[in-house]
């Protein structure tokens, strides 16, 4: 913030307000923020009156810096804006006048929020502060490793619960459900958070749409299905991606989950500091031009600490221009794969990065899945 | 739009994109938007390249109403963002110097799509369209009332899961498990989606903190337990509350439990086309005051189509001073409950209006439930 020469933060995104202030709670939805400022000993929270408590037993901040606005402002026929109040808290912190930093492509602070708290605070002056928390997000400590790597005991046990429902005839919701079963049932004794993202399994000709949740449609003899999932614990993930077919994969099928078994390989062997985000992906792009496929989207991606819509960071990704130089404990979800017309296969690994190479949170084969 | 006189509309809640043009996929977590001009026949969906097929797939839309931007517009390092690609469909659908109206306040439109969204199109003039989609939404069709009855099929089935789970010594995430198993599997041989809005448990000390999710921890005797959960299909929601009580409850909570059902029923009872939101609101409080309890929330707010972080549609609320008109086929959750320092009780229920009163969706017994 010195850096930025900002007076006061306004964090809006779920993720980063859990990361400064350990806020937890389904409750963005409404207009919430952790406020930090320069002359002050700990930051502030604001959120609605109903949502304080849960502010009192999840963040380690003092009475004093829990501010909550009242139901009214809540999608209000009133023209009370949550807002308002939020401006009124900054001018009791006496940055009226100041360099405040908003996060301005977050999740959930709005255009309406942001206009609103220009006109009540005339003489401020707002700058992008985007990514300023999500950067320092980028290498965990010790304890976030160890939520992710419980993540990571999740995710093995619902992708083996996928792979063990998953044959011709049954519907695509059966799946569904006993993912999310061993999703939040957790794993060695510990429960699961539901993930930021839910699971993913587009199948037969949708495996090239790959936003696309569960139907009613039942699995077929020469389905591809690709399976993307994480577990979650504490908010912290461990994605995980693997491709199973039904029936006896054709040829080409198999040749294609073998050359993204290669290149995904090659990545991760190039992973160690000091290594750029662009080297990794060039080494996954050297293996498929091997085999003469050209494919330029980001392989990989800073994640951890996630709420719905995602569990990214938005910073550093592995693709052709981006500079961002590896260090010790930075983590990333590595998810590449190849869609032709009729199919497609993706298969991935979360990792850190140590102080020589990565080390892989899942365990778990790295080959296509066949099902009945 | 024409009352309003716009020439051009950018939805980007993602219910009103799924409303209008039928899009559906996990692809919020990026920028997209359904655009509506009054000079084109069909609207135009725009989104990322690689959920392009998620609109052909979903969507009604033709070949060329689909317009995808490349992957270096995702947070990107390259000064690029999804709004450059949108102010020039907007060059295209040749409203760069209309009147284009945005949803200033919907989750997803941030601060930074918004002036980006400016600073490309300097001729626009921009207007405030936050709730133009969601006050259409509030009347249901045949079609959508369907999909909201399986929905309370499945918010059954779960609720059933939810009672039977819990018992003392059971973790929290055990019953969170069973009910995503039931939401998800659905009901009568249809599956379920994913809920806007997980389940809700506050339990013990925390059912005055309502957006606490599921922890490790067991329940124990003597715990109030509030359930919020809700069946989706085809996007389309039920919810449901009910409140359970481990072991024998105190004569208070039975007590409150009964004002609380009583109120409900006089509010349900209110209901019929031509009486204002806030009359049924007060038909509640009317109930409440008899015991010497005041309470001014909200009690209901419509609701239906949804994706996280919510399936409220922002618009009616039953409170004082909503004077909204309750018309046949509106669709409202009614989620009345009192909270005291030590516990809290909730009952709910999904209902739409009728020619001469409320359906309500579920069928569930209205009382507090107990477990061993």
């Amino acid at each position: 913030m010195r850096e930025e020469d900002l007076d006061a933060l306004v964090v809006s995104d779920p993720a980063n307000m859990n990361y400064l202030a350990g806020y937890e709670g389904w409750s963005f939805y409404v207009h919430q923020a952790v406020v930090v400022t320069t002359n002050h000993d700990e930051p502030v929270w604001v959120g609605r009156d109903q949502d304080a408590n849960g502010a009192r037993a999840t963040t380690w901040l003092d009475e004093e810096s829990i501010h909550a606005y009242s139901d009214d402002h809540v999608h209000s026929p009133y023209d009370l804006h949550p807002m308002d109040y939020l401006g009124e808290v900054l001018e009791d912190l006496d940055v009226k006048d100041g360099h405040i930093g908003v996060e301005m492509d977050a999740y959930y602070f709005t255009a309406k929020a942001y206009t609103r708290l220009q006109k009540n605070l005339p003489e401020a002056t707002f700058e992008d502060a985007t990514l300023l928390v999500n950067w320092l997000r980028i290498k965990k400590s010790e304890r976030e490793l160890e939520y992710m790597r419980e993540a990571a005991r999740i995710s093995e046990e619902a992708m083996v619960a996928a792979l063990d429902t998953i044959e011709a005839g049954v519907p695509e919701y059966e799946a569904a459900a006993a993912i999310y079963d061993a999703l939040i049932h957790g794993a060695d004794g510990f429960g699961g958070d539901y993930p930021a993202i839910v699971p993913l399994m587009p199948s037969g000709d949708h495996t090239g749409t790959p936003h696309l949740t569960w139907t009613d449609r039942k699995f077929e003899e020469g389905d591809p299905i690709i399976i993307e999932l994480s577990g979650c614990r504490h908010r912290y993930h461990s994605p995980l991606a693997r491709t199973t077919f039904v029936g006896d994969p054709p040829k080409a099928v198999q040749e294609t989950a073998d050359i993204v078994v290669e290149g995904l390989e090659a990545a991760l062997d190039t992973v160690e500091p000091g290594v750029t985000c662009e080297e990794v992906e060039k080494a996954w792009r050297n293996v498929i031009q091997q085999y003469d496929i050209e494919k330029e989207d980001r392989i990989a991606y800073a994640m951890g600490l996630g709420y719905p819509p995602d569990w990214g960071e938005h910073t550093a990704s592995m693709r052709p221009g981006d500079e961002t130089i590896l260090e010790e404990n930075m983590t990333f979800h590595m998810i590449p794969g190849l869609w032709f017309d009729d199919f497609g296969v993706e298969m991935s690994e979360t990792f850190r990065v140590t102080t020589n190479g990565a080390e892989v949170l899942a365990e778990f084969p790295r080959e296509l899945f066949t099902a009945r």
